[in-house]
Parts: structure tokens; C-alpha cells; sequence
């Protein structure tokens, strides 16, 4: 028999309890033994839920409860959530969670107590939500030197980006939509300006290369500066406007490790997720590329892959399966996304549009020019042939030197 | 440290002894400990194999080689690769294999004597090669009852497939065309028509309803009869065709598993994966639609799913982390197929298509008739009302027996 307690009733915690007891029976099998749910911790009162003895204020309740031994952290963020999940751990409690902040900031740490302690602390639900990556990318493809990681990470932003593209919806107006919906919270910053997908990629990136990746190491930007144009242009060469998290490892040994707003050819499976879905590409040095796809958040998703992690804690009793990382103050290890080669979609408005035309063909060599239904004839749009990121910003700068002014820029997804 | 022997040095077995050495290193630190292939068993002579000190032509030296506790089968077919199996287990050695037609057929049985033998029997090669798909079902989706499996599980008719889609090839030049790129066999029959599907979808349907499924209680039917009409009668109502093999759970509590031809709409996820990739998509009732995506088969994508498997094992050493399923002799567990219900997209031609198309209409109450660019006076199509195939095939019969020719059935999937 395993106690479980479950820390926060909110959208995974309530999630967590109701997958746990809709699927009890065959979830105990799996584990091959008795489980049941003993607290939840919340600050606030259910006194509605059906699990409404279960409910706690005080985390002693379970930190001090000798018969909980599997912890399920559903509260997000780095407080309390970093003390609670220490202690329990320290206690020899494991610990499984949705929190990709507090894995992609302190994972490194709570990994190596987790282990001194001869218990576990796993985050299959932090990336992906319910779509099996953690799992698949450190077991079943261990046989591989992981090459790249290509992702759709984010669901809000994949949902405002396919509104953009099917239905014309401006920016604004898809956010907007997305906030309707629930998908969107009344902050959206997290989402929009890529930093959800940047924690994910932390913790992928960790993972694949066994160094903990910082966030603040991540060149992320955003989809807020994406407009309909730049969208129009972008089919126009077949291709999808996506935000990309990725990681790749170059032929200098070190990786790159980036968030961004991206051209991606529809010829790339990826370029076809639409709306709230996630995709994961793994491309491995044996195996070639994998993908997994599925919904990348919400309440039961998530919750699925927490009970996953609570399904293999308690079949490995007293040994230590998790996956361990090194910490990384080596910053040598992470390259400079300036000094990384990419093509990119520049648009540009000039009063004089002949001689910026020829300026760009001075300085970028062999563009493709783009074109969309109705371009004003003080615009061009083009795509530059790869090149290092930080040649290309400083071509950029010349041109605006010589008058022109840059609308638009994203980068080309190479995969 | 763990020695391992390798039983076949054809395809895969040479794949999994490349892959193993070409990042040893890595695969060691994951496995944490040393290990090294000790032997490779196959009868014939390879003298300009890097690995040729290797090689025995007798069993028995990796049999009674106490050194060897892991053993990766890549032989293919039943005999001697049961007798090898199970001499083996019964020893203690864990074995993995890429043998689906062995796991479809005997999993049950090796997979008990691997229990009762404190070793393991491991196959995440033998469905999907290197695409992870063992372990996230049984493992990363343990929190959901599965309520649908749908793949599309044979590289090689999907390329004849696409070949056909997107080529306009006839099945016969596709083929061939798949024959001389080494993705067809000299004699294709087990991949055109679907028992090579079939024992994949008999492996993921044991797993995930626990009782053994034999190959030989799934009503297969291959891509032979497919023509580049119904193709062309597919595109006009946005389906792709594609060989699908799946397993549900019907509201009777009995499965359904099936491999046929289908037609899917574009607008499910697994129509739009073409070529030699495979896709297989798990509907959980707690995290709805995960889809994984690959290259099903080849060389190192299949030693990349064998050499994970080693690395659990070697990991796991001396406990059982074999999946375990039942035996099923209880014949009520799978439904008939005559019994479920499916639209069918029917194609017939007829001397009086007036008169016909009036019984069509009769007998099927609401079709949806199809077009294309140039349809024979004789000739029509439409796609059924979902109901039950029985009841289908009555009504075709009462068709054929009024002076019809039903020339095209396909089903079409309903996910």
C-alpha cells in the first residue's frame, strides 16, 4: 500500500485526483499494489468536492505522515513549491510534477537530493502535458546521441498563431479568443513571449545533454510582433509561422538552445500541428527523426502523465530511477544564438524601394523575394540564405542606416 | 558489467551491433555499467565483418555462457527463434527482440517463463521500429484506460500508398518500385496483405487490454485489391487510404481489432503521414489523442529501439520489469468484425445504373455519392451510413444479386 498526497487543488491537483479515482482500479494493478489519495493540500475551502475530507491547510499534515510516500506537486512556480518539494524529498518522499518552472530552474539540485535520498522526483508532466517525451527521450532513446529537439511546445500560443493563419484573426484578436476560451490567462506574458516554451526546452535540453540548462541561457522571443502579413508571406513560400523551442548540438560540441517565432516548411510534420496541439520532434544520431504529438496542457492531459510518474514511483519502492543531470556552470557549454547560422525572413519598407532592393542584394547576396496578394510599393519581403545570426543583424543595421526601416524578421526553421 | 549476444547478423542484428558500438560510451553511462557484445550467432560466414571474432555458429556458446545475461534476438520468425527464446529465459538471460511475428504469436508463454526466471522479455522493436511505443503505452499512458489504438503500421504499403496518392502510380509499379528500393520484399505478401500489421496490432492490443491476442483472431485484409479509382473517389471526399490497423474497446466491453484498407479523412493526424512512415495514435480516457511518428522500420531505427531495450535491462538487473499479459481462451473477449458498425464506401458498376442507384438508395437510405473527374456511364460510388458490416454485406449481396457488380468496398475509419 502507498499513501499519496496531492499539493494544490487547482486545475492539475483537482485533475490528478479525479484521473487517479476514475481509473483507480486498473492504476493499481499497474502498480502492482494498493494506492490510495490521503490529502490534498490547499489553502483555500471545497467544501463541495467530493474529496473534501481529504483537504488540508497544513503541509505538516503530509511532510510528517509517515504513510504518504509519493508526493504529486500540482501548485506551479518556484514558491512555495521549491521548500515543499525539498523537505519532502529530504524526507525520503518522492515527488512527481506539472511544475516546469521550478524543474527548469532548480531540477538539477532537487534531482541529486532526490537521489542521496533514495527516492525520486519526475516531471514527465512538465513538457508536453499528457504526451509521453521525458519518459521516451531518456529510456527508449537511450541508444541514441540526441542530434536536435524540435518543438511545439506551447499550446496557447499554437492556437493564437492557427487562428492567425486559417481565419485572418489579428493578433490581439486571436489572444483574446484564447482568453475566452480559458486557454489564455488574463496574463498572457508567460505564453506570448515564449518563456512557458523556454522552461520546456530547459528541461529537454537538460535531459538530452546532461547539463542543467538555465532559462536565462535561452534566446527566447515571442509571437506578439507577428502580423498578418508576415503570416501571408509566409505561405506565400509554403510555409507556417510556429513558436519553436529547440535544442541542437553543433559541430563544436556545444548546444544551442532557442525559443522563437518561426518560417517552418510545410514539408516538416511539425508545420501541420494546428491549434492547441503540441509536437515534439526527436532527431537521434540511430533512430532518425520522432515525433510525438497530442494536447500539450489541460486538466486531464497533464493529470495523465503526473499518475504515469505516480505509477512508476510506486512500482520502483526504494530505488532510484530517476534521471540525474549534471549542474553546468561550464557556460562555455551553451553557444551564442548571434553566432549560430539561420536564414531569415526580413521585411522591409523604404521610400525608395529600388535602391533598398539593390542595398539588399549588395549585402545578402542571392534573396528569395516573397510576395503576397497586394504588397505596398514601398515593401519588400525576402528570405536570406543562412547565415551567422549576428552578420545578418549587422546587414540589418545598414540598411536602416541607409533610411529603410525592418517591419518584420523571423527566423527560418532548418530541419 | 553485462556481455551480451546478439542471434542473427542480417538486417537488424548488424544494426544493433553498429548502433551499440557507435555510442557505447553513452549507452553505457545510461545503463550504468559497462557492457559489451560478447558473441553474434548466425550460421553464415561474414570474414570482412569489423565484428567477425564474434560470430559463432553455435547456440550453445552463448546458452551456456554464464557471462551473457542479456541476449538480443533479431532472427525474425518462429523457428528456431521460440526454441532460442525460451532456452534462454528459462536460463535467466533477459532477452529484447525486433520479433513481432514471435511476441504475436508466443508473447503470452515467454513472457510467463520470464516472469517465473526473475529475467526479462523485451520487444519495443517488434511494433513501429524505432518509434517508442511499448513503453509509453504500458508505461507512460498507465493513469488511461485505453479506448482506441489506430496505426498506421507498415512502412512499405504506405509508400506503395503514397506512391498511389500522390503519383498516380498503379498498385503493381508501386510495388515493384517498392522492391527495388529494398523497402518490399521478393515476396511481399506478409506486408501487402496486413499480417505483418496484424501482429504489430496483436502486440499493442495484449498490452493494452491484458489478454493475449492472436494474430489469427484479427480480421485482416491487405492493399492488393486497391485501385487507382477508389483513390482518386478518396481525394473527392478529402480521405486519404491507408492501411490501418486498430483495436478498440466496444460499450460491451469486448475489443475489435482490425487490419484493413480505410479510408481517413485529412483531417485526422495519421492521414497526412506518407512514405515509409509509420504512426500510430492511442486514444486514453484521460488524456484523449497522443500520436507517435516515425520511420516503422530499417536498420538502425530498429536496433535503436533493441539497444533501449538492453539499457533497461542492464539497468534493471535481476528484477522483472516485463509487461505481463494473460491468456486468453476466452474466445468472447474479441468481437466479431461482422458485427461492428462502419460507413463503407462502395463502388459498382451496372448495366442499368438508374435502377441501381434507386436500390443503393432503397437499401442504405442516406449515401453520400462521390465524383471524379471521369466516371464511367455505368459506374458509381458512395459511402455508406454507418451500420453494422453484416448488414452491409447483406444489402451488397441484394445488390449483386439484382444484376450489379460490386467492384470497390473499403471501410472508413471512424475516429
Amino acid at each position: 500500500m502507498s499513501k499519496i498526497a496531492v499539493l494544490g487543488f487547482g486545475v492539475v491537483g483537482s485533475g490528478t485526483v479525479e484521473a487517479f479515482y476514475t481509473n483507480r482500479e486498473s492504476i493499481c494493478k499497474k502498480a502492482g499494489k494498493e494506492l490510495d489519495i490521503k490529502h490534498v493540500l490547499d489553502l483555500r475551502d471545497f467544501p463541495d468536492s467530493p474529496y473534501a475530507e481529504k483537504l488540508t491547510k497544513d503541509f505538516s499534515d503530509i511532510l510528517n505522515d509517515d504513510e504518504i510516500d509519493i508526493v504529486a506537486e500540482c501548485m506551479g512556480g518556484v514558491n512555495p513549491a521549491y521548500d515543499f518539494t525539498k523537505s519532502l524529498l529530504q524526507k525520503g518522499k518522492s515527488v512527481v510534477t506539472s511544475n516546469k518552472e521550478l524543474v527548469a530552474t532548480k531540477g538539477v539540485e532537487l534531482l541529486a537530493i532526490a537521489k542521496a535520498n533514495n527516492c525520486n522526483y519526475m516531471f514527465e508532466a512538465s513538457v508536453g502535458g499528457g504526451i509521453p517525451i521525458i519518459r521516451p527521450l531518456h529510456q527508449c532513446l537511450a541508444a541514441n546521441k540526441i542530434e536536435e529537439i524540435v518543438g511545439i511546445l506551447n499550446g496557447t500560443t499554437n492556437f493564437i498563431l492557427t487562428k492567425m493563419i486559417k481565419e485572418q484573426m489579428s493578433f490581439y484578436d486571436a489572444l483574446s479568443l484564447a482568453q475566452q476560451l480559458g486557454y489564455a490567462e488574463k496574463d498572457p506574458t508567460a505564453d506570448i513571449e515564449g518563456h512557458d516554451a523556454s522552461r520546456k526546452i530547459c528541461i529537454l535540453a537538460s535531459l538530452a545533454y546532461g547539463k542543467h540548462v538555465y532559462p536565462e541561457r535561452v534566446h527566447t522571443s515571442g509571437i506578439s510582433r507577428i502580423t498578418l502579413e508576415d503570416v501571408e508571406y509566409a505561405e506565400s513560400c509554403n510555409c507556417s509561422i510556429k513558436l519553436i523551442g529547440s535544442v541542437k548540438q553543433l559541430e563544436n560540441g556545444k548546444i544551442l538552445p532557442v525559443v522563437r517565432a518561426a518560417f517552418v516548411s510545410r514539408e516538416c510534420p511539425i508545420a501541420n500541428v494546428d491549434d492547441v496541439f503540441n509536437a515534439i520532434l526527436v532527431r537521434g544520431n540511430i533512430v532518425g527523426d520522432v515525433m510525438f504529438m497530442g494536447k500539450g496542457a489541460g486538466k486531464l492531459p497533464t493529470a495523465s502523465a503526473i499518475v504515469a510518474d505516480i505509477v512508476d514511483v510506486a512500482k520502483s519502492e526504494g530505488t532510484s530511477i530517476s534521471q540525474v543531470w549534471e549542474t553546468s556552470e561550464d557556460y562555455n557549454f551553451i553557444e551564442s544564438y548571434k553566432l549560430a547560422k539561420t536564414s531569415m525572413y526580413i521585411r522591409i519598407t523604404s521610400d525608395d524601394i529600388l535602391h533598398t532592393t539593390e542595398k539588399v542584394k549588395d549585402l545578402f547576396g542571392e534573396v528569395k523575394f516573397l510576395s503576397k496578394k497586394i504588397v505596398a510599393t514601398n515593401e519588400i519581403a525576402f528570405i536570406t540564405p543562412a547565415m551567422i545570426e549576428k552578420n545578418i543583424d549587422e546587414k540589418i543595421d545598414d540598411i536602416e542606416i541607409a533610411g529603410a526601416n525592418v517591419i518584420g524578421k523571423i527566423r527560418v526553421l532548418d530541419i
